[in-house]
């Protein structure tokens, strides 16, 4: 998981991407970085920790320039691998050429290889950022004749990309002396926006590139649109842009699991509102509810604070059932320091959440979750429930089971680690003490967040249907991933 | 706004503390301090920030023993005094004394007269704690004939502390080679809770005593009772507790706006459960704004997450509509950095909270929030209600107007910055740009804290009153608090 | 080893006191310490390493005031305590008490016992320093009486610090809001000078003390005197000097290796110049070399870099030798970094030193040192000399054999590892490979550096002849300090 | 000035560089930076200050691998541009290469346009270094055909480097994957040398390229041989070393400055050693003090400590005149912190020398520097023997007048800052204060150097003569050098 965000502004954009990161912060908190161009010299800091913890003062005074790129980043990894692996990515030929990526290569095993023999390039790490900002690079070195660099050739370089690397990738590129470079991958798998706004002068524009519209919203830009799969945007450091579409045979399908949880809800991803969305997954399960949770086995229902709320509210709307918040969810997150001959205490959710005896005394209690991954935070739940005094205890998912992993830049743990794999959900409600569990249908959620819309009509939801949009997604290559990446 | 802690364990201390002061984050996030003390000798680290930014697995290593205090603190003043006001402080005679205090003396003038002239006690800084401890160090002294240290000894020394010192103090010290002393001011403004459980190897007792009582659940201490006003309770270092009131004629007068605003909803605070508090004051604001807003101002009920949730689901209950979480809180806070040559940009309420136009489009909103200070925050939230489609706006407060300072731990802004001092309702209502403003009533908060419980029938609610339970609170006082501590 | 300092100015004292210990940067590497006095107001900052490694800018920035204190301070034992071993240190009663130390005492067994029982006052390392600013303290309190502090009870307090306290100390001490107070054991073991300048308004004296002479000359002081045994000095803030005797039966007798090694070579010290001393120990040693080295043995001198060159330039030219350069010395000292599964390396001797063949090739040198520790050193130079081409080698030692531990103030190891002793002169010789050894006498180090003046007649030479001036260091005591301090 | 390193061992590295380092850090003290390359992969780290202050366990522990490069290094100009500038420098096509280089380019001009235009490479810095990676980089991308890298494609490219490079370049790279390749400008301006040692387990070699010969030694490798002017050095990962001269007309003039003042005296470099170079430079600078100056105006010779001793023994051997140190060199050098409201105060000689009176009290001193460059030091030097008492002062330098810049790597001030430049020396000897001034002359100086061997008949010696080797070094260049570099 990973925001990005890229500006071609008149003014300095290190305060400008800072504040997008910020806003970005829910999609990666691990590591951080900022690149700007002043000129021709590109400028460049990236630290580990969330935005705030990552940049001093004089990291932003060292960041010159008006146009730049910005990158935050959840890790799955070992401490070790970090730092190298941490975006964005430099090359110095042609141009130079600086990356940020967010997304997901399925066939890097493939390039790692061809970026060797073939083309020569160095990758100082396994990260498949790095090999993507080399294809570039050497696609773009190939495209390459007079002296001149036009954004015909930049296009014809992209194309070659959507020819050469496969999976999720929505890409942000600073082209040193020239401009600024977006793509996304032909299905539009992850998210990416352009908005516009006008230069303080009032003769020219500015312009942004983001995951997400409130990153738009809050820099008083204007949305112009979605980055179109497989489509080109190239932005001239005097602001002139060019698009083109670069891909074959481009598809929408968007990552269903940025409604279900990733996303922001007030974002407006592909033209769908993502609160709204979360708005009518509720509207939905509040059917499968009544469906298969006998009549006054729900008192009142309540959030798992602070995503599933939209979903909540609409749950006990349509039901008719009260709406109460019954878990409290403390912000201040600390470590569990190892000391010296001391071993490492397990820490519970419970640090992170308290039930309010008052809400759940007696009652019978509908929680809401947006999804169940590994299935130990709901059984802590469901515990806590229980411990606080509920009668009965019903939870429902607003998302179908996951059984499968993600493959395209959602961090997901392997197959054995997920609860709903080769389980029944009968046996799942038995692991978690629930007295009774109901998952939203993959139809329902589909229709839930594809409703009042016309121009998307599949999105990528492997996860929960082990489907995978791009072809050699195999089981040889999920055991590989599993084996290398989810350890 | 303080929160403290301090242990008597059988095992090391330090990760306890770290913990409790986690949970205790809310009641200060600028700088952070734990001292432990090893047989006599004390080890102690203080820095700035939060807790988890404060403490590196080295600072930790370094804290060593089974007794400690920690501290966690809001700043109101420059960055240049900050660190040397951090508490915990220390004194090196008589035996080593290391404390920490939550709350504010009021005749800070006197006393430091009289530290230097008489006590020829040395002050290293303006703050109230490091007056604190050196007057219960000098009353210590007095008390000691023979070898030994006896709890009367301490006793005595606390009766005297109550003499000289005035204003809210609960306090936790250690005394070295000894034992941990916890005492309260005579009107037990501030909060102080004492808990106990059986150590791991079942022959003694370990003791914790905390400013809330949900920092004793999670340590999985039972909780003994709250500290009564003007008591001190002494654990030595073996774990016998002793105990004795040391004031000549305590009264139990909490302060409001730990039921109000600042206690974590899940604590029990003088018997009463914060959470519960919160609800009713829910209930009896309903019953104004029934009184008030016309029928059909009010189609929704929305809340300022997260502190005033409690109390608007039940104003939404009581009033028989709909609750809905309108705003969005983003979690992540940034800072604007001062580039050479620009000016200090003003961040907006809007980076903390957004507001989703579904949940607001022609609709009449009825906003609550837990109290109104500055006013600041609420005229911008009221103006975002209405950019995000509101058709009418009402703002209600769950506390009455603030109209005066609060001189006893709670950090607010001098008169001139209330947006209640000196303005009518409706004149407030206009400044704020709401359709309609309701504030609770002073004897609604009052009853609605005290309801269901005999034992505490009067509060500490000077800020709305302007009555002052410490006779020194004088206009020329409160002057002199303005100039000096407040700027 | 330490070196001490401290100022009263008209001016910040900051820079003097950091200039000022870079100038005693020889007398110790391991940590630095800067106190200063604002009005009654303390700051300080100490770390670790040398003074230009433990001083930023922001650290001096905080370093406010007129008034200060500065130390380094060489360290021999376990990381862990260092820091809190750092001095300086303070107390807060009465008046506040910062105080910088060099020596050593001897009877900290009973001090730490009687500040423990009698004085209740918390010694929170095991350092003499805390012990010896809790020893003023309590006398200092024990002394007033009315609410001004006289010189009179200043010098009163410190008479019975001479009574209670043991072994070496030049001492300097800030009372706060009153003024800087000096005095040196009462036999001016460690050496303490006085210097005076007229401020720079012209209206009033600045005063500084410090170890060394050298450190008046740079700042432009005029030397007062030497500070005398026993003596105090005590500077009010305003400029005022008071002195007077304060130990009943003073008798001058510094500590010799000073001269032979620690001190820096432009110093003065106890009306000696230290480099002239050294020039002096070079012609006795000559006369001992002209008796014991056979015509024919010595074709050349030879000093180590940098402390023996005055003695070896002296050898040489009484001797009619050429003097020669043979061993260049490396500056610039690393570590050696322990990795994961590797041992520690042995770092030789041959980083610091390199021998140029050109110097050595067939010729009979004589090696010159300022004196023979554990002998570790003298045994690689002596086989770096035949490794480059020396045809004999003679070693000379200008200060007799090193038999005893130092128990004064300067670090040295314990008894069995002295390799003089309980071993011959021709046994050393074996063991460091030297064809013949060469050992300056007592009387001729005494004689060579007492010359010329008259009013000391006696030098502390315990290492050398095993009599300690103080009555109480016997076997006993030296076994136990080898036991928990040699370690 | 730098210091250079590489290793090609069969053991990790980072040690082995970082203790090379230290040894070469006489030659820069600005920053350091090592690179190592396991397998394929690269690890870098750089920082400012000297080695010792820039390298942390935690750095050295993530360079990983047994081949490795280091650097040192000494800055002229601000700080902002400093850390950019450091080295080593990386580029990611083709291969992977990290460079250092000991030198300075002449052609900088022209390579940043030609990199720009035709090679499209991208310069992130003004470092000549970076342009040197880059020209390389490129021109190894010309000449690879097949898969595999051949040892005469490398030394290809180093040809195309030594037609479109011009100025002075020892230089090592490392060529990720393949292996370690260092070659030398066809001049041989700046030192290279090449030592092998046998690994541990006795079946191959392991190699050390350094820019001074004791590294060697340190190392216990042995000399191999001086690298040739326009020689290249290629060592693959496995340790077979393969050379080649390439360049078209090489010839040694290594540079004057090396000898006089920049290597250490106990490195042996191009054939000649240090020590010994300087030992005759004192012969011949006798022979011309015994022509000018006056017999008896000489009863003692003395060295500014280190760097002129060799000289100064000899000039005092050759004249059968006494030699003294009378000057005493502090080695701890601080800094002066700017207090809000200060101004800078200037640091002067004194801080870094004393000068003993007994040396000087009453006597005709002849004080032998290496070199005078800006005169200041010089004119603080003579001014602190006169005020110590010497009577008459003369100052010789070994080297002749400096008054030309020097282009080839040796940082020096501008020429109107050359207190030599458009001076005769009697004018100098006016400015500088003393009684009698002599110089060597250019002719002495060759002889002194040269003497003894016969490969080497001319030596760069521009800074004294104005000749400048490379023929595009016009007074137009120059003009431009002092503007952009040396201001």
């Amino acid at each position: 998981m990973c925001g990005i965000v890229g500006i071609v502004s008149t003014e300095p954009a290190n305060q400008q991407i800072y504040d997008s990161l910020l806003l970005l912060q829910h999609r990666g908190q691990d590591s951080t970085g900022i690149a700007t161009a002043n000129g021709s010299m590109f400028h460049m800091h990236k630290a580990r920790g969330q935005v705030r913890e990552a940049f001093r003062t004089r990291d932003m005074r060292s960041l010159l320039g008006n146009m730049g790129v910005g990158h935050v980043r959840y890790v799955t990894k070992g401490d070790a691998e970090n730092e190298r692996e941490s975006q964005p990515f430099y090359v110095n030929a042609p141009y130079g050429i600086i990356l940020v990526h967010n997304g997901n290569l399925t066939n890097t095993r493939e390039l790692t290889e061809d970026l060797f023999r073939i083309d020569r390039r160095h990758m100082n790490s396994t990260s498949d950022t790095e090999m993507l900002v080399n294809v570039l690079a050497t696609e773009l070195e190939g495209q390459i004749s007079g002296r001149e660099l036009t954004p015909d050739q930049v296009f014809a370089a992209v194309s070659q990309v959507h020819e050469r690397v496969e999976g999720s990738y929505a890409t942000i590129a600073m082209i040193a002396g020239h401009g600024l470079l977006a793509f996304r991958d032909p299905w539009g798998i992850r998210p990416l926006i352009l908005g516009r706004r006008t230069a303080a002068g009032g003769d020219r524009d500015e312009w942004i590139v983001a995951s997400e519209s409130l990153v738009l919203e809050a820099g008083e830009y204007e949305v112009v649109r979605d980055v179109a799969p497989g489509e080109a945007v190239y932005i001239t450091l005097e602001g002139e842009l060019y698009s083109q579409q670069c891909a074959r045979s481009p598809r929408l399908v968007p990552c269903s699991f940025e409604y279900v949880y990733l996303a922001r809800p007030d974002s407006i991803m592909n033209g769908i509102s993502v609160y709204e969305a979360r708005l009518r997954l509720g509207d939905r399960l509040a059917d499968t509810v009544a469906r298969y949770a006998p009549a006054g086995d729900v008192d009142v229902v309540m959030p798992i604070p602070d995503s599933s709320r939209p979903a909540a509210m609409n749950v006990a709307q349509k039901l008719g059932v009260e709406y109460r918040e019954g878990f409290y969810k403390n912000r201040y997150v600390g470590r569990t320091f190892i000391m010296p001959g001391q071993a490492q205490r397990k820490r519970s959710v419970r640090q992170k959440l308290n039930a309010m005896s008052t809400e759940f005394r007696g009652k019978n209690v509908l929680i809401i979750d947006d999804s169940i991954v590994r299935g130990t935070t709901s059984k802590e739940i469901v515990d806590m429930a229980r411990h606080a005094g509920a009668n009965k205890v019903t939870f429902a998912s607003a998302a179908p089971p996951v059984r499968y992993p993600h493959v395209y830049g959602i961090n997901m743990p392997s197959r054995k680690e997920l609860v709903a794999s080769g389980r029944s959900i009968s046996e799942i409600a038995t692991l978690l003490g629930a007295d009774n569990l109901i998952y939203q249908t993959v139809d329902d959620m589909k229709s839930a967040i594809l409703e009042g819309q016309s121009t998307i009509s599949d999105l990528e939801m492997s996860c929960f249907t082990g489907e995978y949009i791009t072809g050699t997604v195999t089981d040889e290559y999920l055991a590989w991933v599993e084996k290398t990446q989810l350890s």
